[in-house]
């Protein structure tokens, strides 16, 4: 593996949790994360932070308060604005990419079982030291803010 | 289509001009943008943004003035740190998906041929109008801010 890429499948590959966003690369204040989703999530939303799904392998459906479901597939993408309140459904095991601020909560301000912290997202994310995140030395991870 | 969903492969197939960004979506003042490249870019920089690369087909090489060169296949991810002058080169076409700020220039400040502004990345960018980049009412664009 060159020094600073990561690749998709080997970082999906490596995920054997589900509901456990992987951080893949944090540039500009953003993280970059793959998720593997089964089940039904929590309804939560995030006051100030747009998220954008991307699914990679099967079905992800949206459910909203205010709003038709969504059902994403393959190579889908769509954006939850923020302060909207959603709960993601997986009925088969769904891979999906998640881009929004790396101050994002991924269950929003509700804790629950599902719930992991930052330290806990970043540490799954395979041979890079949580202390590169914001090296600013090129890779997948970029300055960082 | 879903309403506000945007899918990769038909995003993809849509593009005809090499070099050319196309904007899927928006959130957190960030753009996803889709391109296809082919030849060797400019070399450029940009001062204050971190650009993130994901390889959808084909090789990307990414060159470097102060660094090894990095080459990028399909599935890899990397992020070109803010400030590092680097030219993007590919032998043959190359999908690509951009990570970057809303106001990154994707030839830094150069000003070349293949200069593109944002409203002409935007117009390519579907059935979609550019207002409802910042409309915040869910879908591939979120509030934009």
């Amino acid at each position: 593996m060159m020094d600073g890429v990561r690749n998709l499948d080997r970082e999906f590959d490596g995920i054997t949790e589900q509901w456990s966003p992987r951080v893949i690369a944090a540039a500009n204040g953003q993280y970059v994360k793959l998720a593997k989703v089964q089940g039904e999530f929590v309804w939560h939303d995030h006051a100030d932070e747009d998220e954008v799904f991307i699914v990679f392998r099967g079905r992800l459906v949206l459910r909203f308060r205010d709003r038709a479901d969504v059902t994403l597939g393959p190579g889908d993408v769509y954006v939850v604005p923020k302060g909207v309140e959603h709960c993601p459904v997986a009925e088969d095991e769904c891979w999906l990419m998640l881009l929004e601020p790396a101050e994002t909560k991924h269950t929003g301000d509700v804790e629950t079982p599902f719930t992991r912290s930052v330290e806990e997202q970043l540490s799954g994310g395979g041979p890079r030291p949580v202390t590169a995140v914001r090296g600013g030395t090129g890779g997948v991870f970029g300055s960082g803010n």
